[in-house]
């Protein structure tokens, strides 16, 4: 592009991949998309939503309020219903509190945080921590849609293994003590984990691993100079079919001042209605309040106050039920047709939440956008999305291009299988 | 507060006076506000909304549509009734596009941007063409909430004086001529208006005034040796009561790719519905475009379908005209109660359309946030806008502090006339 005139963060800001993948499905009608993040259509809250707007707009005075401005915080019933929430679904895993802190306060509606969809609260976070230059821990790999707003402020990411329940710890302790041996320690400002059936690999972390990762960053604290953020990304949280729920990181002892928690209603209830939430530390609300309210005065008020009647009524967490059950049979299509097609060099993981299955290819196979095995799937009308996208640029990690993620969301029953089938077939003539 | 670990763009994001004054109004239910920008809460279209929502979720298939993710770019439908409702709007005003550009190009929904509100516009251009220590200029007075966008991003600002008609085009001139001496032009990257029923003058800018700026631009482009754009915002301009409509800058020689032309469907719809629109130069859109993908992925899409469906059904366009006859009713009851209270010493105008009236005391008295006046006002239990507020932090313009924003938009008949009455006093009792 021609760059005169446009800002810095403009000329960072580079198309991402999955612009061209979400194009490429929507001009060949016949492509099973296995690559599209969406969630399942046939269980969106249609009669739910009907209700609770018809309660909402059948009242003048509630009509009125709800389609009159709010204000750039949210709306107090909403940020009420959202914390009780949060403290119901913590302490339904049945960890108590660290001795001396208060449920009230972890949990309490001046910490949250009413956001446009989670995406805005990891944009206006980040926004507000990171300068250019500054350093950003990821998992590796990680959510590459938050690898594009790293990018486009001139971040530097460090990426940190995953192991099958969370962060490498030991890993995280080298790269620490690497920032630390360079001085760019005092550049670092966060680490970001997905930590509920992460998107790409699936993956749910424990929470000694959320401990462990938040102790090292306390440790690390005074080399930095400042402190070091924990920003848990939960989105998938409550897209889960099997196993316990894992505490949160705000249940950890000193969490109250170092965990951020970003939430969303859109993936449980409603893609079409964006509203995320978030629990700050108070060092930080005022300041994100603050570019919030540049950015967009404040979300939808007659979206907020969907969800909140949503919460309060029940019919929030009777949908995430019918969701629960839902997801499990897709998931369930999805391994049956894996294990069925897919040959035995490739290695994927039995989901017990969220929307994806992370799939590993034997090594001399590549997966990525420019692979024979990408244009093969291509030309046998199927799209996933190449692994190497979910790694970060860190000049110290190699990017593998052998993975792929495959969605069972958004896509058909019908589709599920065709796909994974034909998936399959092209592994078969390759490999 | 302590910036440590903070980014820059947070310790230049201070508390907006305007935070202060909501609370202030809060605080106290007793208060008559005229200072917030409210839209009428009566008028609020309670019924057509209701309509709308049972129509999109009486049937699966729209609902499910609507309940699910949009794309960043927003609804293909919503983008060609944006655009063909402005090309009406300029269309109505008996104007005809320079020879040669055709309204299929000015108006294509390809150059039409969905975002969260207008605000979100105004935001994203601001992020995708400034970097810090660039310059904007704006009107002086001028929409303070921008003010508070550009200090946040350590954007300097130069004041243009305001004609009752518009900007000052001489002022405009010798401020360019000043920026080339000391050779700071080529940091100028913008120039933003408030066409329509100004926020906070309530002046309207001639199709004259928006030509010679547009013009002024060019000209001095190869100094800043890159495109210098002409920012529209339009936010008030449904809000028409009285008077010829005037056409926007969209309709000038070489507007195409120098005018950007933020509108909103919130202020003449609902406000709880927070969904804006604009037109921009084909070269901005892609970057524009990828930095709202980092925002939030795309605007709510069940509120996008709202508008769509408002729009093409022609409840908005009735709506509208229900809007004019309200607030041609709010605002010639607030300037009868001018009449009425107000020392003859007070200079205010006669509104045509929009929230506002523009009041200018005697010099000697002052109006600002720490007057005796706006104390005094407080005590008689009455808050408005001081005028200080709405001004640049431009080293080169002194900051008057006489004036005031009045809004009829929000306020009860009663509590503008009790209002407007409680100010008068308090201004009889200090004159």
């Amino acid at each position: 592009m021609n760059t005169k005139g446009f800002s810095r963060l403009a000329c960072r800001t580079t198309e991402p991949p999955i612009t061209w993948l979400m194009s490429t499905a929507l001009s060949r009608p016949g492509l099973i998309s296995l690559a599209a993040g969406f969630t399942d259509s046939e269980t969106l809250p249609v009669t739910e939503a009907r209700q609770l707007f018809e309660e909402i707009l059948g009242s003048p005075r509630t009509a009125r309020a709800a389609l009159q401005y709010g204000t750039t915080r949210g709306d107090a019933g909403l940020r009420r219903a959202a914390a009780g929430h949060l403290a119901r679904l913590d302490r339904a895993t049945g960890l108590s509190l660290p001795k001396g802190v208060a449920a009230e306060e972890v949990y309490s509606p001046e910490r949250m945080f009413i956001s446009s969809g989670s995406q805005q609260l990891l944009y206006v976070i980040s926004e507000c921590l990171c300068d250019p230059g500054d350093i950003v821990l990821v998992e590796d790999p990680t959510y590459f849609v938050y690898l594009g707003i790293l990018q486009s402020h001139g971040l530097n990411c460090r990426g940190i293994r995953l192991a099958a329940d969370g962060l490498d710890l030991d890993h995280l302790e080298r790269v620490l003590e690497d920032l630390c041996r360079d001085g760019s320690i005092r550049r670092l400002k966060l680490l970001y984990l997905v930590t509920y059936y992460q998107n790409p690999t699936g993956r749910t972390t424990a929470l000694e691993r959320k401990a462990g990762a938040l102790a090292l960053l306390r440790h690390y604290e005074r080399r930095a100079g400042h402190p070091l953020l924990l920003l848990e990304d939960a989105a998938y949280r409550e897209l889960r079919f099997a196993g316990a729920d894992v505490p949160s990181a705000l249940t950890l002892p000193g969490a109250i001042d170092r965990v951020i928690y970003a939430g969303t209603f859109s993936k449980p209830f409603a893609t079409g209605v964006r509203v995320g939430f978030g629990l700050l530390p108070q060092r930080l609300w005022d300041v994100v309040l603050r570019v919030k309210g540049n950015h967009d005065f404040g979300t939808s008020n007659l979206l907020q106050q969907l969800l909140r009647r949503a919460l309060t009524s029940g019919l929030y967490s009777r949908h995430v039920q019918v969701l629960e059950q839902r997801y499990a049979h897709k998931a369930a299509v999805m391994v049956r047709a894996l294990r069925k097609s897919f040959p035995a060099q490739v290695e994927w993981n039995v989901p017990q939440g969220g929307l994806y299955v992370w799939a590993r290819l034997p090594k001399s196979l590549r997966s990525g956008m420019r692979s024979r095995f990408f244009q093969a799937a291509l030309d046998h009308e199927v799209l996933y999305v190449p692994g190497e996208l979910c790694y970060a640029a860190d000049p110290t990690r190699s990017r593998p291009n052998h993975e792929m993620r495959l969605s069972f969301g958004g896509a058909s029953i019908r589709d599920i299988e065709l796909g994974i089938g034909r998936l399959g077939s092209t592994l078969e003539e390759l490999l």
